[in-house]
């Protein structure tokens, strides 16, 4: 049987919209999501779970109230859990996320950029 | 205060032993790890938890009992819980692992390959 990886190029051509997740594998509890940026996100923070972050093109700034870190690819970072943060980027940005199923793209925050479906590609 | 990323080319530089799991972020309870791999792995399963393979740099196959898969840079691939699989790799290979903290490597075997301490870099 010839088993198939996932991969992140071809999933990322399959898709344009922004800030729309992209759930493309599952691990334990966990979804595996690609999401193209460009602009600024909603502040918010997620009271139960850290959050993983990947830059797989472009870069990406992700501000706290005190500072901020700014990813490159091949760079990652991990949000703690309840942190404030309020993910940017001046061009668009490709990256990976996971976080545990069910996570709500901007946590303890409902607005127009909330997305409540999961969507696998 | 400027927050500062994990960049997996900076961590590979650190270390050049193969299949030698070094840890460089934590989410929740998971650890991320990165590893260089070459040449073949143990035949091994994990019963308790699905794994989490990103190959960075080189190409990698896993074999399952029933056939394999092969990835390149960019592409991923998860390991169910139980599902006896053989990673291996023809030249050196950089991987991106994700597994519950506590997980041995060799899962239900021991043996030489076997790395029971957490190697933080």
């Amino acid at each position: 049987m010839e088993y198939i990886g996932v991969n992140f190029k071809d999933k990322f051509e399959k898709f344009s919209d922004l800030w729309m997740p992209r759930i493309v594998s599952q691990f334990n509890n966990y979804h595996i999501k690609l999401v193209k940026v460009k602009g600024e996100f909603t502040w918010h923070n997620h009271t139960d779970t850290d959050e993983f972050f990947l830059v797989l093109d472009g870069s990406l700034d992700i501000h706290f109230r005190d500072g901020k870190v700014k990813l490159d690819p091949g760079e990652m970072f991990v949000v703690p859990k309840g942190m404030e943060h309020k993910p940017s980027a001046e061009k668009e940005c490709h990256i990976l996320l996971i976080e545990p199923a069910g996570t709500i793209n901007t946590g303890n925050i409902v607005n127009a950029m909330t997305v409540q479906e999961n969507i696998w590609i």
